[in-house]
């Protein structure tokens, strides 16, 4: 079966490939956890034709966002500046010989707060693409969640918390997950850190509460990491940009979590919410196209 | 050699003794790595024996402050709840027979925070007294730093910060450690760090500036721990009560990080700095004499 363009999202720890048709349906689709920090031996070649081989005929563009473009992944694509649109996503995008075709790779996105301290992502530009977002903001929850502000379709600036790796931490290595027990989630306990972090700024004494919460019986064990989310989420709902409608792009309970925090936050804000395998794919095509149709050649940029 | 008082400040990692005489003065001093989670068999009079036996005569008063008073010390004794004076932590030591003598065992304190969270500290109370602060803020740095607010010689409430611990994680096991390299302190990439928690308090955001600050070389890898202590410092100071004297009680670098943070904040504020191994020993002596004059058995409390 031949794919009329495959796109590939590559970050740290996983992998995952889409085959579309020439209207931009998907047409096949495969995981791997083969991430680029489980690409040891740097044979990313090898591993690509494992996962998507049997799509390409040798001409099929291929398109690969994520990881895969940073100083640890394949080839190098320096970081384009925001303001950026979709057109200077695919004018930088780099082209290379993948070995079973032509390739490109998306680069990433940075940017500069008002403190001057510079931000990146790589990866998530891609979903956000495919979010097809034209004014607003996008979160992209995660190990590193990002807020995203995008005027005019172009992602203007954008924010990274640590909240995710915060949260592995804090569970499996501090002193915080002493006191904690696996259970079913507890919503209101999620509500209570929610709300704590929405009063009071100071995060690294709040955390100090899921100790004392749990110490005085007042949080029950299983309840404990809600908690802990709770405040670590709550935390970048404060700090968040105020206007506009949300688009939350990502899967599952912790879109809901997100969701549930930004209504606690403000009730009225108008929330979407995006599947974030399907912004992948829909993005790496969107991409994708605007390459066959020459874009690049034509020197189009931002 | 005989001592008139015994003083013991035993926390989690370490365990530190001194021996008074009848006046308070220190005539000698021992030190061991011994801490509560090094004794597993919980044979805490053998430890005990060990590090003060020679300074007793079997009716020498020894007093204990710190961890050994936890639920994972030798006998948990409940927290006094602020606002808490010196009689109220004399009034309420625990009595107990250490095997050599007489032995008393100083409460910990709780308060419960504006946001209706409870707080503690275990060890701390002693140092506070010892340090004989009338009227302000004494700041603890550490693992847990806490925030104290001093009123008429009482503890009227307090505030833990998990600085030292999560410095510690974000160094050791983050992504944030993989930039950093070990060097000669740089005390301006700590400024910096100040001054961007004085002026933003969404900390898991700035957590991640450590990483682009690094990745965009726009500060040394030898300095990203020094911006990394930098932003939780600062962001201890940003929260912290706006009024009164502080005194910082502890050692060395430390402290003197402490000192020059608050200084960032408000040039003028009073700062007076304490050893915190001079205010444990005077804490737990000024204990041991109200001890001894019997203030327990008159029955005086809070």
């Amino acid at each position: 079966m031949s794919a009329a363009l495959i796109g590939v999202d590559w970050g740290t720890t996983n992998l995952r490939g889409w085959a579309f048709d020439t209207s931009g349906a998907v047409i096949a689709r495969r995981a791997s956890p083969a991430g680029i920090s489980a690409v040891t031996d740097g044979d990313f070649a090898a591993v690509l034709r494992s996962l998507v081989g049997e799509w390409a005929d040798g001409r099929t563009p291929i398109v690969l966002g994520g990881m895969i473009g940073s100083r640890q992944g394949w080839h190098e694509v320096p970081y384009v500046a925001c303001p950026a649109s979709t057109l200077a996503l695919t004018a930088h995008a780099l082209a290379f010989d993948t070995g079973m075709g032509p390739g490109w790779i998306v680069p990433g996105l940075s940017c500069i707060g008002g403190d001057g301290v510079a931000d990146v992502m790589r990866g998530e530009e891609v979903q956000i693409l495919g979010a097809e977002i034209a004014e607003g903001v996008a979160i992209l929850p995660g190990t590193h969640s990002k807020w995203v502000r995008i005027e005019g379709g172009a992602v203007r600036s954008f924010r990274t918390f640590m909240t995710g790796e915060l949260f592995a931490l804090l569970k499996g290595q501090s002193l915080l997950g002493r006191l904690m027990e696996e259970g079913e989630g507890d919503p209101k306990a999620f509500d209570a850190g929610v709300e704590r972090a929405l009063a009071d700024p100071a995060l690294s004494a709040l955390l100090f509460g899921v100790r004392t919460e749990g110490l005085f019986g007042r949080i029950a064990p299983h309840a404990l990491a809600d908690y802990l989310s709770g405040l670590l989420i709550g935390t970048e709902v404060r700090a968040a940009p105020e206007a506009g409608a949300v688009t939350i792009i990502g899967e599952g309970a912790l879109v809901a979590r997100y969701a549930r925090a930004l209504g606690l936050a403000d009730g009225g804000r108008e929330i979407r919410i995006v599947s974030g395998d399907e912004a992948a794919s829909r993005g790496l095509c969107r991409i994708g196209m605007g390459l066959r149709e020459g874009h690049i050649r034509e020197g189009w940029s931002a």
